[in-house]
Protein backbone atom coordinates (compact mmCIF):
# COMPACT_ATOMS: atom_id res chain seq x y z
CA UNK A 1 0.00 0.00 0.00
CA UNK A 2 1.25 3.16 -0.79
CA UNK A 3 -0.12 6.66 -0.18
CA UNK A 4 0.34 10.41 -2.43
CA UNK A 5 0.20 13.62 -1.09
CA UNK A 6 0.09 16.70 -3.14
CA UNK A 7 1.57 20.35 -1.72
CA UNK A 8 3.31 22.48 -3.14
CA UNK A 9 4.83 26.21 -1.51
CA UNK A 10 3.13 27.80 1.64
CA UNK A 11 1.64 24.23 3.04
CA UNK A 12 0.62 24.46 6.59
CA UNK A 13 3.57 22.61 8.20
CA UNK A 14 1.62 20.10 10.31
CA UNK A 15 -0.86 19.33 7.74
CA UNK A 16 1.42 17.86 5.59
CA UNK A 17 4.22 16.75 8.03
CA UNK A 18 1.69 15.11 10.61
CA UNK A 19 -0.09 12.57 8.25
CA UNK A 20 3.19 12.36 6.73
CA UNK A 21 5.15 11.27 9.97
CA UNK A 22 2.55 8.83 11.09
CA UNK A 23 2.48 7.19 7.86
CA UNK A 24 5.45 6.45 8.14
CA UNK A 25 5.40 5.70 11.86
CA UNK A 26 2.94 2.57 9.78
CA UNK A 27 6.10 2.10 7.39
CA UNK A 28 3.17 2.96 4.68
CA UNK A 29 5.34 4.92 1.83
CA UNK A 30 4.39 7.82 1.12
CA UNK A 31 5.20 10.19 -1.79
CA UNK A 32 5.23 13.63 -2.24
CA UNK A 33 4.26 15.28 -5.39
CA UNK A 34 4.30 18.90 -6.29
CA UNK A 35 3.91 21.02 -9.68
CA UNK A 36 7.82 20.68 -10.04
CA UNK A 37 9.95 18.34 -8.05
CA UNK A 38 12.66 19.08 -5.32
CA UNK A 39 12.16 21.50 -2.15
CA UNK A 40 9.03 23.00 -0.60
CA UNK A 41 8.45 25.29 2.11
CA UNK A 42 5.85 25.92 4.62
CA UNK A 43 3.94 28.58 6.22
CA UNK A 44 6.18 28.22 9.54
CA UNK A 45 9.06 27.29 7.24
CA UNK A 46 9.68 23.43 7.18
CA UNK A 47 10.41 22.20 4.16
CA UNK A 48 9.96 18.71 2.86
CA UNK A 49 10.78 17.42 -0.70
CA UNK A 50 8.34 16.75 -3.10
CA UNK A 51 10.11 13.68 -4.18
CA UNK A 52 7.41 13.19 -7.07
CA UNK A 53 6.44 15.84 -9.74
CA UNK A 54 2.78 15.80 -10.54
CA UNK A 55 2.58 15.03 -14.75
CA UNK A 56 4.78 11.49 -13.77
CA UNK A 57 1.76 10.48 -11.29
CA UNK A 58 0.17 7.34 -11.65
CA UNK A 59 -2.80 7.32 -9.42
CA UNK A 60 -3.44 3.36 -9.96
CA UNK A 61 0.48 3.02 -7.92
CA UNK A 62 -1.45 4.97 -4.87
CA UNK A 63 -4.30 3.87 -2.55
CA UNK A 64 -5.19 6.71 -0.80
CA UNK A 65 -4.54 10.34 -1.70
CA UNK A 66 -3.81 13.51 1.33
CA UNK A 67 -4.44 17.21 0.22
CA UNK A 68 -3.21 18.96 3.23
CA UNK A 69 -3.98 22.78 3.53
CA UNK A 70 -2.38 26.37 3.77
CA UNK A 71 -2.03 28.40 0.86
CA UNK A 72 -0.82 25.43 -1.53
CA UNK A 73 -4.10 24.17 -2.71
CA UNK A 74 -4.57 27.55 -4.38
CA UNK A 75 -2.02 27.24 -6.25
CA UNK A 76 -2.64 23.46 -7.44
CA UNK A 77 -6.04 23.60 -7.76
CA UNK A 78 -6.18 25.09 -11.75
CA UNK A 79 -2.95 22.47 -12.71
CA UNK A 80 -5.16 19.89 -14.86
CA UNK A 81 -3.04 17.11 -13.72
CA UNK A 82 -4.06 17.51 -10.13
CA UNK A 83 -7.49 17.40 -11.01
CA UNK A 84 -7.17 14.32 -12.57
CA UNK A 85 -5.57 12.46 -10.40
CA UNK A 86 -8.29 13.39 -7.84
CA UNK A 87 -10.53 12.55 -10.20
CA UNK A 88 -8.56 8.62 -10.53
CA UNK A 89 -8.69 8.32 -7.21
CA UNK A 90 -12.41 8.94 -6.69
CA UNK A 91 -13.91 6.75 -9.80
CA UNK A 92 -11.65 4.02 -8.06
CA UNK A 93 -13.16 4.47 -4.76
CA UNK A 94 -10.24 4.90 -3.41
CA UNK A 95 -10.02 7.38 0.15
CA UNK A 96 -9.34 10.86 -0.51
CA UNK A 97 -8.73 12.92 2.96
CA UNK A 98 -8.16 16.48 2.68
CA UNK A 99 -8.30 19.41 5.44
CA UNK A 100 -8.45 23.03 5.64
CA UNK A 101 -8.24 24.51 2.26
CA UNK A 102 -7.28 21.19 0.55
CA UNK A 103 -11.00 20.31 -0.26
CA UNK A 104 -10.25 23.71 -3.30
CA UNK A 105 -8.75 21.31 -5.08
CA UNK A 106 -11.44 18.89 -5.21
CA UNK A 107 -14.19 21.48 -5.83
CA UNK A 108 -11.52 22.65 -9.21
CA UNK A 109 -12.05 18.83 -10.30
CA UNK A 110 -15.95 18.71 -9.50
CA UNK A 111 -16.14 16.41 -7.16
CA UNK A 112 -17.89 17.61 -3.82
CA UNK A 113 -21.31 17.99 -5.37
CA UNK A 114 -23.75 16.84 -2.85
CA UNK A 115 -20.62 15.73 -0.97
CA UNK A 116 -21.11 15.73 3.13
CA UNK A 117 -17.68 17.50 3.92
CA UNK A 118 -16.15 20.55 6.07
CA UNK A 119 -12.85 22.73 5.35
CA UNK A 120 -11.34 25.68 6.99
CA UNK A 121 -14.28 28.21 7.74
CA UNK A 122 -12.84 30.65 4.76
CA UNK A 123 -13.96 28.24 2.26
CA UNK A 124 -17.38 27.12 3.70
CA UNK A 125 -19.01 29.36 1.52
CA UNK A 126 -17.06 27.80 -1.58
CA UNK A 127 -17.85 24.55 -0.95
CA UNK A 128 -21.57 25.34 -0.29
CA UNK A 129 -21.62 27.31 -3.84
CA UNK A 130 -20.33 23.71 -5.21
CA UNK A 131 -23.20 22.26 -3.60
CA UNK A 132 -21.77 20.59 -1.11
CA UNK A 133 -23.11 19.76 2.14
CA UNK A 134 -21.24 21.72 4.57
CA UNK A 135 -20.81 20.37 8.37
CA UNK A 136 -18.86 22.58 10.99
CA UNK A 137 -16.82 19.48 12.62
CA UNK A 138 -13.65 18.37 13.61
CA UNK A 139 -13.87 15.91 10.99
CA UNK A 140 -16.48 14.88 8.13
CA UNK A 141 -16.56 10.97 6.45
CA UNK A 142 -18.64 10.63 3.66
CA UNK A 143 -18.01 7.58 1.72
CA UNK A 144 -14.37 7.61 0.44
CA UNK A 145 -13.73 11.47 0.93
CA UNK A 146 -12.09 12.20 4.74
CA UNK A 147 -12.53 16.01 5.58
CA UNK A 148 -11.03 18.33 8.45
CA UNK A 149 -11.39 22.08 8.82
CA UNK A 150 -7.48 22.88 10.71
CA UNK A 151 -3.96 21.80 12.18
CA UNK A 152 -5.84 21.40 15.61
CA UNK A 153 -8.61 18.52 13.82
CA UNK A 154 -5.54 16.58 12.89
CA UNK A 155 -6.15 13.73 15.91
CA UNK A 156 -9.71 13.12 14.51
CA UNK A 157 -8.36 13.73 10.89
CA UNK A 158 -5.19 11.01 11.53
CA UNK A 159 -7.89 8.72 13.64
CA UNK A 160 -10.58 8.58 10.61
CA UNK A 161 -7.92 7.73 7.87
CA UNK A 162 -5.67 4.75 9.70
CA UNK A 163 -9.32 3.62 10.70
CA UNK A 164 -10.13 3.09 6.96
CA UNK A 165 -6.49 2.59 5.90
CA UNK A 166 -6.75 -0.62 8.45
CA UNK A 167 -9.65 -2.20 7.12
CA UNK A 168 -8.12 -2.40 3.70
CA UNK A 169 -4.78 -3.99 4.99
CA UNK B 1 -4.11 5.97 31.43
CA UNK B 2 -2.89 10.26 31.04
CA UNK B 3 0.46 11.39 29.01
CA UNK B 4 2.88 14.27 30.01
CA UNK B 5 4.82 16.42 28.33
CA UNK B 6 7.29 19.15 29.78
CA UNK B 7 7.82 22.57 27.64
CA UNK B 8 8.64 25.59 27.44
CA UNK B 9 9.14 28.60 25.54
CA UNK B 10 10.66 28.15 22.23
CA UNK B 11 9.77 24.07 21.32
CA UNK B 12 10.31 22.32 18.19
CA UNK B 13 7.05 22.64 17.32
CA UNK B 14 6.86 19.25 15.70
CA UNK B 15 8.46 17.61 18.86
CA UNK B 16 5.68 18.96 20.32
CA UNK B 17 2.55 19.11 18.65
CA UNK B 18 3.58 15.23 16.48
CA UNK B 19 3.48 13.45 20.18
CA UNK B 20 0.52 15.24 21.39
CA UNK B 21 -1.78 15.23 18.59
CA UNK B 22 -0.55 11.18 18.07
CA UNK B 23 -1.69 10.55 21.88
CA UNK B 24 -4.97 12.75 21.40
CA UNK B 25 -5.82 10.66 18.29
CA UNK B 26 -5.68 7.38 20.23
CA UNK B 27 -8.25 9.70 22.87
CA UNK B 28 -5.17 9.27 25.74
CA UNK B 29 -5.61 12.66 27.81
CA UNK B 30 -2.17 14.52 27.68
CA UNK B 31 -1.30 17.14 30.13
CA UNK B 32 1.52 20.02 29.05
CA UNK B 33 3.50 21.71 32.01
CA UNK B 34 5.71 24.32 31.93
CA UNK B 35 7.17 26.71 33.93
CA UNK B 36 3.60 28.67 34.53
CA UNK B 37 0.52 27.88 33.06
CA UNK B 38 -0.67 29.50 30.01
CA UNK B 39 0.74 30.05 25.96
CA UNK B 40 4.12 29.04 24.52
CA UNK B 41 5.26 29.43 21.32
CA UNK B 42 7.81 27.24 19.15
CA UNK B 43 10.80 28.11 17.12
CA UNK B 44 8.22 27.75 13.89
CA UNK B 45 5.70 30.02 15.66
CA UNK B 46 2.98 27.28 16.74
CA UNK B 47 1.26 28.46 20.02
CA UNK B 48 0.01 25.53 22.27
CA UNK B 49 -1.21 26.20 26.08
CA UNK B 50 0.04 24.86 28.50
CA UNK B 51 -2.56 23.73 30.87
CA UNK B 52 -0.45 23.08 33.85
CA UNK B 53 2.61 24.63 35.76
CA UNK B 54 5.20 22.26 37.17
CA UNK B 55 4.68 22.95 40.62
CA UNK B 56 1.43 21.29 40.67
CA UNK B 57 2.25 18.28 38.56
CA UNK B 58 2.12 15.18 41.11
CA UNK B 59 3.69 12.25 38.87
CA UNK B 60 1.35 9.88 40.38
CA UNK B 61 -1.25 11.10 37.87
CA UNK B 62 0.34 10.02 34.74
CA UNK B 63 1.79 6.69 32.93
CA UNK B 64 4.40 8.23 31.27
CA UNK B 65 6.76 11.66 30.36
CA UNK B 66 7.66 13.43 26.89
CA UNK B 67 10.51 15.61 26.48
CA UNK B 68 10.27 17.21 23.24
CA UNK B 69 13.55 19.65 21.83
CA UNK B 70 13.98 22.81 20.44
CA UNK B 71 15.72 25.36 23.32
CA UNK B 72 13.16 24.73 25.71
CA UNK B 73 14.82 21.76 27.94
CA UNK B 74 17.81 24.44 28.62
CA UNK B 75 14.93 26.70 30.42
CA UNK B 76 13.63 24.04 32.15
CA UNK B 77 16.64 21.85 33.11
CA UNK B 78 17.51 23.76 35.84
CA UNK B 79 14.22 23.53 37.81
CA UNK B 80 14.32 20.96 40.73
CA UNK B 81 10.59 20.18 40.15
CA UNK B 82 11.15 19.02 36.43
CA UNK B 83 14.14 17.47 37.92
CA UNK B 84 11.82 16.01 40.43
CA UNK B 85 9.19 14.86 38.07
CA UNK B 86 11.78 13.12 35.76
CA UNK B 87 13.53 11.54 38.57
CA UNK B 88 10.12 10.09 39.88
CA UNK B 89 8.95 8.43 36.42
CA UNK B 90 12.63 6.52 36.09
CA UNK B 91 12.03 5.23 40.04
CA UNK B 92 8.83 3.86 39.25
CA UNK B 93 10.03 2.53 36.31
CA UNK B 94 7.56 4.65 33.89
CA UNK B 95 8.14 5.38 30.23
CA UNK B 96 10.11 8.77 29.50
CA UNK B 97 10.76 9.87 25.84
CA UNK B 98 13.58 12.01 25.01
CA UNK B 99 13.83 14.08 21.57
CA UNK B 100 16.08 16.19 20.41
CA UNK B 101 17.84 18.39 23.24
CA UNK B 102 15.08 16.89 25.54
CA UNK B 103 17.56 14.41 27.34
CA UNK B 104 19.34 17.69 28.60
CA UNK B 105 16.50 17.94 30.80
CA UNK B 106 17.43 14.04 31.92
CA UNK B 107 21.09 14.75 32.09
CA UNK B 108 20.47 17.61 34.76
CA UNK B 109 18.24 15.16 36.76
CA UNK B 110 20.73 12.81 37.05
CA UNK B 111 19.48 9.94 35.23
CA UNK B 112 21.68 9.23 32.31
CA UNK B 113 24.13 7.37 33.66
CA UNK B 114 25.24 4.22 31.98
CA UNK B 115 21.97 4.48 29.65
CA UNK B 116 22.34 3.69 26.03
CA UNK B 117 20.28 7.05 24.40
CA UNK B 118 20.64 9.18 21.33
CA UNK B 119 19.97 12.94 20.89
CA UNK B 120 20.64 15.87 18.81
CA UNK B 121 23.97 15.81 17.51
CA UNK B 122 25.12 19.31 19.19
CA UNK B 123 24.52 17.55 22.97
CA UNK B 124 26.30 13.87 22.15
CA UNK B 125 29.25 15.12 24.22
CA UNK B 126 26.92 16.80 27.28
CA UNK B 127 25.34 13.04 26.88
CA UNK B 128 28.92 11.05 27.20
CA UNK B 129 30.00 13.47 29.93
CA UNK B 130 27.39 12.02 31.80
CA UNK B 131 28.22 8.70 31.21
CA UNK B 132 25.51 7.69 28.90
CA UNK B 133 26.33 5.51 25.85
CA UNK B 134 25.90 7.45 23.18
CA UNK B 135 24.25 5.71 19.96
CA UNK B 136 23.69 7.15 16.56
CA UNK B 137 20.48 5.86 15.82
CA UNK B 138 16.86 7.43 14.39
CA UNK B 139 15.60 5.67 18.34
CA UNK B 140 17.30 3.97 21.44
CA UNK B 141 15.16 1.99 23.72
CA UNK B 142 16.48 1.60 27.09
CA UNK B 143 14.47 -0.22 29.60
CA UNK B 144 11.95 2.56 30.43
CA UNK B 145 13.55 5.40 28.14
CA UNK B 146 13.10 5.96 24.49
CA UNK B 147 15.46 8.55 22.85
CA UNK B 148 15.46 10.15 19.54
CA UNK B 149 17.92 12.95 17.69
CA UNK B 150 15.64 15.37 15.53
CA UNK B 151 11.86 15.83 14.06
CA UNK B 152 12.53 13.47 11.24
CA UNK B 153 13.10 10.69 13.43
CA UNK B 154 9.29 11.47 14.86
CA UNK B 155 7.84 8.48 13.07
CA UNK B 156 10.17 5.79 14.49
CA UNK B 157 9.68 7.95 18.16
CA UNK B 158 6.51 7.36 18.15
CA UNK B 159 6.26 3.48 16.74
CA UNK B 160 8.41 2.48 19.81
CA UNK B 161 6.10 5.00 22.10
CA UNK B 162 3.07 3.73 20.96
CA UNK B 163 4.64 0.18 21.33
CA UNK B 164 5.57 0.17 24.11
CA UNK B 165 2.04 2.18 25.68
CA UNK B 166 -0.06 -0.74 23.96
CA UNK B 167 1.64 -3.55 25.90
CA UNK B 168 0.43 -1.40 28.81
CA UNK B 169 -3.13 -0.42 27.80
Amino acid sequence: MKALIISAEDFEDLELLVPYYRLKEENIETDIASIKKGSITGKHKYEVIANKELKEINPKDYAFLILPGGKAPQKIRHEEKAQKIAQAFNNDNKLIAAICHGPQILISANLMKGKHATSYKEIAKELKDAEALYEDKEVVVDGNLITSRKPEDLPAFMREIMKRIKINK
